[in-house]
């Protein structure tokens, strides 16, 4: 399962002492654009060509409070894949301890922000990762 | 139903030259404190007696892109509440445009972060707005 | 003096339980496009003609800390301005009270981010708001 | 002198493709706060012990334009140290390239945000890294 490494920032936080909850949203996607990038799919080089991945549809489950300046490891699987759409699923680990689960689902859409067909070999590449 | 307007940044936008998926989360929080305040709970008042509201799930739906300096009526309702949890429904619109709908779930939580009941008026008040 | 009104967000606190101080650059961004847009230069409709206005240089003071959901104003004038770049300089109040003061200087810069000349009309208008 | 390697987040884009001036801030703080903690001057045991050190004071200058997704080290050296303020200076760069300079002023205040003297060894250790 691909995973990748943040570190909480202290800009993360919030007045209540803890990393802000969109902050989660954030390092969902630092761990999935890398992913992406490990599949041959570059988000700057994406959107340099007019493609867009917007997020569709976004989930989190906020298991346990995260602190600034904490090490958090993402891990990226896929959950589902159409032809148009796909849904990853994170789980975000602070060493050994669940802190928080979520999905993103996604379509890729043209300059006008009109939805366009996935890439058929990223299709391939997503349904290795079928979790 | 109760109602807030925001107001989008061009510091919420991202380099896909739409507002950035995790601004949502934060607009939805502005409508809930605003929508709390106005029940007579103020989240900096309760924070200062070392009360806490974490969000422990949340819920996003995307149906329409969002620009900078763009008006929004984000609308607020009660779908469930509980002694110890409550979830909000958020509808963000756009002039007359749905451009998403969201839910949060939270519980009351005391300095240490661990669960405590909600207060017995705010349970009434908010099956007042159930939706 | 073109003077706006802004709210703070409890998005925009860090854990030290005051507002982080990177959102005072957000405040002053926020004043400083509706400033522009009352000029007749909305950053929107500038950036779709492929036309930029980066910050080159920020300064900020800190003399007071906010709070989330405070309702703060943000005054602006134009401190100096030349055929190729422009300062302008904040002052931040809440009720009476001065809580920081800013400058942010300016140019503009085209697609591939090379500096151009500012407009002709932009110049006129800026210099009828020198401080 | 210190130096910390940063990666700028997709999130810290503007509608303009570059990332957003004030996530230069945060930038200069993530290497602030590693110093300090290479120092023995933790933030999260300093904030636990009701002891503050907010920025009273930023300037930067912005030399380059940074994109998402790119590896940014920025370098910290004290600048000036009194018995109730300090100044750093930071430089950031992307592989050879000078992008940005900045500093910030701290005082250290305690939990009423009243302005207390610098720790003496703190003092010390500062005083070791004027540039």
């Amino acid at each position: 399962m691909f995973a990748s490494k943040i570190r909480t920032r202290y800009a993360d936080t919030g007045q209540d002492g803890i990393i802000h909850h969109p902050s989660f949203a954030i390092y969902c996607e630092i761990a999935r654009l890398e992913f992406f990038q490990q599949l041959g799919f570059d988000i700057n080089t994406l959107e340099s060509q007019k493609t867009f991945c917007p997020v569709v549809a976004l989930t989190i489950k906020y298991l346990k409070p995260l602190l600034s300046l904490q090490d958090v490891v993402v891990q990226v699987a896929v959950e589902e894949c159409s032809k148009v759409r796909f849904t990853l699923k994170y789980l975000l680990l602070r060493e050994e301890t669940l802190v928080a689960t979520g999905t993103t689902t996604h379509c890729f859409v043209n300059a006008a922000f009109k939805p366009i067909a996935l890439p058929k070999n990223l299709i391939h590449l997503l349904k290795d990762h079928l979790a």
